[in-house]
């Protein structure tokens, strides 16, 4: 953090430097990004990126949307750029990103978005994402299901301050439930860890990764976890 | 550049690697800096950043403003944060970033602006900045003189596509000209290589250096530049 000299900022593990909560999603059919924090372009770099057909999001909030400009790469490659969003955040987008919303002949690098209101679950290629909405302080944020045939892969929750129970059991067993544990310390707007813990209790994925993760929690805090708990990381990589 | 293998994006030269133009400026008084783009954050901890009194906007483009938040750091420090910038920026700024300005109950850390909209010279510190008004292709931005006693320090300009001979005249002969040169191909919004040095011909600083440089521009470009004239770039420190 910023102006910060505790253990985790000054730490020498590599993971305990955090760039904000996003995830990559390639698929055989085609590739997407859930959120476009403000450090999209430096993790579009990092790992390489080369393809991105679609944007998703979570909500409005500027570190998961103010990174959204520099789609124009993908946008410009494409012709145009699918961005799903709730009502609410798609709203949010074209006030924030107005000039990218309302341009009528932009010069042709300019990203150019397409939207769709996400009002239940779609289709990106073969992958069937399905939206869970959940508490994140007084607002609500969509979290998403991932669903390929009769698989449910990744149940992603990144901001969130609760579950209820009907979200719990949709998303009942899935293969990995990537879900939001700030710190130990309990937050008006993000789960703790043992809230956390408490939610996996009820959703007993095969794994869980913790993410929007707070200096106060170091990547070395893993070890205290309980077994197929990890944290996640910047530039992990999963395979399902 | 996302997904691009040139020469400068593939350099092994650390300066090729850039991210969005801004200035800090340290004062025995105060510490500011001239715009907060999608990467503040980044540089902040890259620099060490302790202080910020006060932010300084050229104009509301994404590349300039999208890392504001970041400032809620040194905000939550001092209590506010204070913000200069031209009445139609500022609009874009109230726009963009509404849950700021209009928060009457936030969070004790979140970013509380205290805007001021420039309309004429004013101070910071003892430092005085002029509003330099430029065209940036069809928009008009803000660069900034900056005077400390009866010395013309720096004229900040990263962002322009023409220098009114009345702007050349009111920083002629300054100590460091920071000049918008794009690359050496002409570009509708931002100066090229040729139109800047054009431009320095004619204010005549004790040293120039290029910046808002893209991908089509090396680092070791510089050697064929004429005397006192430089390329900027991440991390560089001057002292006046």
């Amino acid at each position: 953090m910023i102006g910060c000299d505790c253990a985790v900022c000054r730490s020498d593990d590599p993971r305990d430097k955090r760039l904000r909560s996003s995830i990559y999603i390639q698929t055989p059919e085609m590739a997407f990004v859930v959120d476009t924090g403000t450090d999209f372009r430096t993790q579009a770099l990092r790992e390489n990126i080369r393809r991105v057909d679609a944007v998703v999001f979570t909500h409005s909030h500027t570190d998961h949307i103010m990174g959204f400009d520099d789609l124009r790469r993908f946008s410009w490659k494409r012709g145009s750029m699918p961005v799903y969003a709730s009502a609410e955040t798609m709203t949010d987008l074209r006030r924030v990103f107005k000039f990218a919303f309302e341009a009528t002949n932009p010069f042709p690098g300019y990203l150019k978005p397409e939207p769709h209101v996400v009002s239940g679950s779609f289709l990106l290629g073969k992958t069937q994402l399905t939206p869970l909405p959940v508490p994140h302080g007084d607002s609500e944020v969509s979290g998403y299901l991932f669903t390929r045939g009769d698989r449910n892969l990744i149940a992603y929750l990144s901001d969130c301050s609760a579950i209820p129970d009907k979200i719990a059991q949709k998303i009942s067993g899935v293969e990995c439930l990537i879900i939001d544990a700030l710190r130990e310390k309990p937050h008006p707007t993000h789960l703790s860890v043992g809230q956390a813990l408490e939610v996996a209790g009820r959703i007993k994925p095969a794994q869980t990764y913790f993410t929007h993760i707070a200096h106060e929690l170091a990547q070395a805090y893993e070890k205290r976890l309980p077994p197929r708990t990890r944290i996640a990381y910047d530039g992990l990589r999963l395979r399902f």
